[in-house]
């Protein structure tokens, strides 16, 4: 392994649900030179703590936050030393984190589930960002915030999530108030990892703004909401801004401090060793998809979808989860959207629904099953299986903000085959997009064509053909398969003086593929009636016309409690 | 084989969709003595004609008469052998058929088909009841019907079926107009044989009434439509009637003739064994399920569900498929209803929607998917499943009467398992049949309670238990395996002088099991809000409210025309 003595690498580390991801990249040209991934020990933890028997309350999602350090530990020398780096040729660190992740600590950033006083309280670990026990607390936010007319509500769209920092919080007032006053701090876990590797605690914009309510009131700049606001939520809160949160916010790309000495010796780096302001991991991607201006839209197509796209002013389209200035890329308002299961649906379609012919089928020709769904659905016309899907598999993120709306396939005949339900997921999931697009554009912001990073699009070129061809506009694909770790190592190189900012980063580190996907125009012509009555389903069942699925989920909880009882 | 001398045995035939099957039944006990099944050689042809190259139109089914003249060859002589019978046992026969499954023949009853000018001509055979090639005939014959005020559009619960006599009549008319002119009679298959069995033409009330427009005009009594009705629809038909149909009507176990000393041969019975009046197929299951008088919904659960029931009055329930006098049980009026899918949506959704995991896991536990499903399925609570379906996978026969009509499901989430799915699909046939008995009460046709024959009480357990819950009535099922061919021989046992009436012949030849199933009256209730959701999301979608699911057959079926205009 040649080394160069004048290589300026950065080091990008993407803390993702199941596992940390370290990516050396050569700040000179964007190539990525080592990579290495942990998984992380205690993963997700959601049916109990580590060592305990009794069982965590359903929809918890907790994590060890020693995971986290064992990634800088274990994932960053590894791949250090599979890139062939020296430590002094790593010119800058950035991080990026699932959000809002968060967890309360000490005054010296240590976590309250370190300490043998609360390791047995699930409200002194890590509350993973798909934790879902907020959601009393998230209707308390709401009521409160839309009485008193907040501003946060209308930069979230109109509602604020059981998914975000204070719902969580709350939840821990209300649930553990003795890990609450133990608290010195509650802080993101991406601003925890940042402190933790620096020993200063500055904050990141990007996810005070997007999770924390952190936003621009009207005439007044930028700010926390007033302790009115949170006396009125509960009179405990008061102070919670100027008590456990107060820090320095600053924006993606910004020099947080330097890697401590021991932090240095720990991940195999330089002491002081610049390190950037945490970002959430969709944002970092942003810019790894070459995306630094407005109207181009940057997809990470997983599991789920999130949605981004620049503006130059302030608007408020409609269920959309937030706009932040500076957020994503300096200088822009920074929009997000979701779908909150795309993959999965596909993933669940596959594992419930595939029938053994198909499998068989497969196997005979050597193929996978998905691929050969894939093939098969590849040759339908637009409009041809008579199906059409609500993609609400997991509720809607946007532009509904509602997660009790469930899946919804209509149009099957005793003809219907598996590659047709199949495409019409696909094609359901493409609808999705088009909606939470044509959101933006009704509030002015405009989105001419799509970038798309993360699994899916390599694994699934069809999916990628019906999102041009239903959106009508062309996907550039990001070229590199880790596009949230290359953004932070961009945000690396920004915060180590390399560039002035991310565009100068961006425009010299981050690639698209050559061959993008286009929109056929006979196709999108076809989906229009499609789309229609899509938006007409979307808008019967989403808009409250309809309350099938809310009371089909209500019928549900209610046999499932009492079949509970039963066994009790 | 002991014979008796004193046994008094009587013969019934039953001709279904793909093979006729003869039973040897004592009259006096109901035994099932003997059975033989004949598969149809040509099946039914919905490709080709026998040894034609050139494809038939979609949506032809066409059958060959020589099937049903060697079932009577062939299944017959070996019923009775199996039944250790002697001819001069035989005191009686009868016959049930499909219907509406018509043909063109000369006027000694020779079919069109048998002549070598008509053999090419697939006008020329026998349409069978699934024969869908003649829908604009039928929306021609509604429309004029709906001009004119013509009494039979009331008696068939508003609309006319494409399936029925004088479309698929006015289809020959308009297609083959020289299979139309060459053409002696049109007559139902059931009328046909018995023609050939006896030598006379005697036709049918039952056939008449339900399929060929046979109805009690205010006040005028009972009678085809008038010559200015048909030359209405198309002048060449103003004589149709007089000249085409003309033949003595009879209501059901009246006695057509004697079996000519040809055909006695040809059956190894005895020539002038009395010949009981054709029958449709499902009618001759009513009497055989021990119902013959009102307040009782018999109902033939297989691929689709026939609904029948007896009344005092005649009335006018929406969406039914017809009311007859006389036509099911003499002295009652007969009220026919339908699910145009229901153990066919179960098939579809095994061939189709069923993992390889599930496979694997029927496979290791011994038992067959389906009954794993099942006992899977049986686990949940009313409401458990979070899933809504609507049964329209093959249209909606009633009460809608709408074949444009495709199926639903809804409620799905990324935790929702296949047995879920499955146990939708059977709430959603329970919730079919629970809305053709809401619309029977509202017209004053009440249920008390329900019988069920067919292949799927046996099968489906918890089907059945479903149906009675949801019906909140208790379900008897008939003891005999083939309800049709035991009601066809007990209306030959009336016809042979054997019993006065139907209702004496089901009081000592009918049998029901001793089990039924009775409902629960907490499931019952707990079905209450989720039928309510059913009968709304029956309404909007099947009331026009929403036309998305004929928009989307549209859509499928343009798209389908531009693939093959791309092909040619």
């Amino acid at each position: 392994m040649a080394r160069s003595a004048k290589r300026r690498l950065v080091l990008g580390v993407d803390f993702g649900t199941l596992s940390g991801r370290a990516l050396v990249v050569d700040a000179d040209t964007g190539e990525e030179l080592g990579t290495a991934v942990h998984a992380y020990a205690n993963g997700v933890m959601d049916e109990r703590l580590p060592g305990a028997r009794k069982p965590l309350d359903p929809d918890f999602a907790l994590q060890d936050p020693q995971d986290y350090l064992d990634v800088l530990a274990r994932a960053v020398p590894l791949a250090i030393r599979r890139a062939g780096a020296a430590p002094e040729e790593v010119r800058g660190v950035g991080v990026d984190f699932t959000a809002c992740t968060m967890l309360p600590c000490t005054s010296e950033g240590n976590p309250l589930c370190f300490l043998p006083a609360f390791r047995a309280n699930p409200h002194a670990w890590v509350k993973l960002w798909k934790h879902h026990a907020a959601q009393a607390e998230a209707d308390r936010i709401n009521a409160v915030g839309a009485r008193r007319g907040e501003e946060f509500l209308r930069a979230y769209g109109g509602k604020y999530s059981s998914e975000w920092f204070f719902s969580k919080l709350l939840e821990t007032l209300r649930k553990a108030p003795e890990v609450y006053a133990a608290a010195d701090r509650f802080i993101e876990a991406c601003d925890w990892i940042v402190w933790r590797m620096t020993g200063v605690e500055r904050r990141s914009q990007c996810a005070a703004g997007y999770k924390a309510m952190w936003v621009a009131r009207s005439g007044k700049g930028w700010g926390f909401p007033s302790p009115d606001f949170f006396r009125a939520l509960d009179p405990r809160l008061e102070r919670v801004v100027a008590e456990k949160l107060s820090a320095e916010l600053l924006p993606p790309g910004a020099r947080a401090g330097g890697l401590t000495p021991a932090m240095a010796r720990a991940m195999g780096l330089r002491p002081d060793t610049p390190v950037a302001i945490g970002n959430v991991d969709a944002h970092a991607a942003v810019p790894a998809c070459a995306v630094t201006e407005p109207g181009k839209l940057v997809m990470i197509m997983g599991t789920s979808i999130c949605h981004m796209v620049l503006g130059r002013t302030r608007k408020f389209p409609e269920g959309m989860c937030g706009v932040v200035e500076d957020g994503i890329v300096p200088g822009f308002f920074g929009f997000e959207a979701g779908q909150s299961a795309v993959g999965d649906i596909f993933g669940w379609f596959f594992e419930n629904c595939v029938p053994a012919a198909t499998a068989r089928e497969a196997k005979r020709r050597g193929v996978r099953a998905p691929d050969l769904l894939e093939a098969q659905a590849a040759q339908l016309a637009v409009g041809e299986s008579g199906l059409l899907a609500l993609d609400w598999w997991n509720g809607n993120r946007s532009v509904l903000v509602n997660a009790d709306l469930t899946g919804l396939l209509v149009g099957m005949t005793l003809a219907t085959r598996p590659h047709e339900i199949y495409r019409a997921l696909l094609e359901g999931a493409a609808f999705g997009t088009r909606t939470i697009i044509e959101a933006f554009a009704r509030q002015g912001v405009e989105v001419s064509e799509l970038s798309a990073c993360g699994g899916l699009p390599d694994r699934n070129r069809l999916l990628m053909q019906i999102f041009a061809d239903v959106t009508g506009r062309p996907i550039k694909v990001a070229e590199s398969a880790q596009a949230c770790a290359l953004g932070a190592a961009m945000h690396g190189a920004v915060a180590g003086g390399i560039y002035p900012h991310i565009r100068a980063a961006a425009a010299r580190m981050a690639r698209v593929r050559k061959k993008a996907f286009l929109p056929d125009a006979r196709a999108h012509a076809a989906y229009a009636p499609l789309f229609e009555e899509y938006t007409r389903l979307h808008d019967r069942f989403g808009r409250g016309a309809c309350a099938t699925m809310r009371h089909l989920k209500a019928l549900k909880s209610a046999a499932r409690r009492s079949k509970d009882r039963l066994r009790n």
